[in-house]
């Protein structure tokens, strides 16, 4: 809701809808987004996990979505607007704004399990390739697809001139690495058998996805 | 920095200085208010308490900020701009807006120490008193005091055409509220005995400050 805003990413449609502030206004966007924020926070500390499970899976959702992860990615992106971001730049600004939230997703559910530490640096691998593969699939799609079947609006991130996978890599490079962390998305999870199979439907879904 | 934003309260000041979105831009005013958040539920997950006091007090954190508390409140206040609302629906709406965070602020204390509920009533009478009396103060000081003294622009409540405590109650009346307030706050702490003495002497500084 927050990176709808008009001071962020300015959307006026997100998954084919009125984005918050389009619908309601600016201050009802804004406190939204604040009090889901917390619902999440509060969501986790009633869940029926054993406390210290609870704390770890706070304390990891705070990692992710704070300034060493989502919001500070989200600063990062907001700077480079016009520079000239290389290819690990872009990569890092990635990992914390949209790749640190979507592992900690993943993470979580770890956690919960209290998977031991093979396991985690396992489902880390997948989620790590699975978050990236999702950024380079977003910039292919932003830079090939229409605004109908996207949901939202294409062919933003060219018009503001952000570097994306696309400007940096090509288009033809850029679809061969999204395949390629898929595999690898998928490779990484072969320890967990028929259990992880969710997980490798999503690995296929968010490559190969339309929008 | 949120509710200093164009979108909320608009604000260019803040004790004395220039506000977030003032002194860099929006987007960082709108990052580093959803940053600390997350920061605040972070610093509670690793406090050094036991892992279901620490669950208890982002439990308490969480209701207080989310939609039943600060944003909820601040919704309220919103809506209210050039409407009637009466002493019970302003009470309700600072309840909610400000008092909830700062009876949070004293309940993480109750927590932490593992009071008995007879002694979480008395702080949430001392909080709940000394809440309200801080928001009287405030709409009073609004009316009465200039900006270089509050430290932020004056007379925008009244500009705005909200209600406050001095629109519904009158000047005098609003003052002798604050002043009763103060000493059912100072009084609920009677069972504390002397070590109680620093919200004492909160109490005293809130309903006598100047800004």
């Amino acid at each position: 809701v927050h990176d709808d805003l008009p001071c962020m990413d300015d959307d006026d449609l997100r998954r084919g809808r009125p984005t918050v502030h389009k619908a309601f206004d600016e201050a009802t966007a804004l406190l939204v987004g604040d009090a889901l924020q917390t619902r999440a926070f509060e969501l986790l500390a009633h869940a029926s996990c054993d406390a210290q499970v609870c704390l770890k899976m706070i304390s990891a959702l705070a990692a992710a979505s704070g300034s060493r992860g989502m919001a500070g990615g989200q600063a990062i992106d907001l700077e480079s607007v016009g520079k000239k971001l290389d290819l690990a730049g872009l990569q890092q600004m990635h990992a914390m704004k949209t790749g640190a939230l979507l592992s900690c997703a993943v993470q979580l559910g770890g956690i919960a399990a209290q998977l031991n530490s093979v396991q985690m640096a396992n489902l880390d691998v997948y989620s790590t390739a699975l978050g990236l593969a999702f950024q380079i699939v977003d910039d292919v799609l932003d830079a090939t697809a229409d605004s109908q079947t996207l949901g939202k609006t294409a062919g933003k991130d060219a018009a503001a001139n952000k570097p994306t996978y696309v400007t940096l890599m090509g288009l033809d490079y850029a679809q061969k690495q999204a395949k390629e962390l898929q595999e690898t998305a998928i490779a990484s999870l072969d320890s967990f058998g028929a259990s992880a199979q969710a997980l490798k439907d999503l690995a296929l879904l968010v490559v190969n996805r339309g929008k």
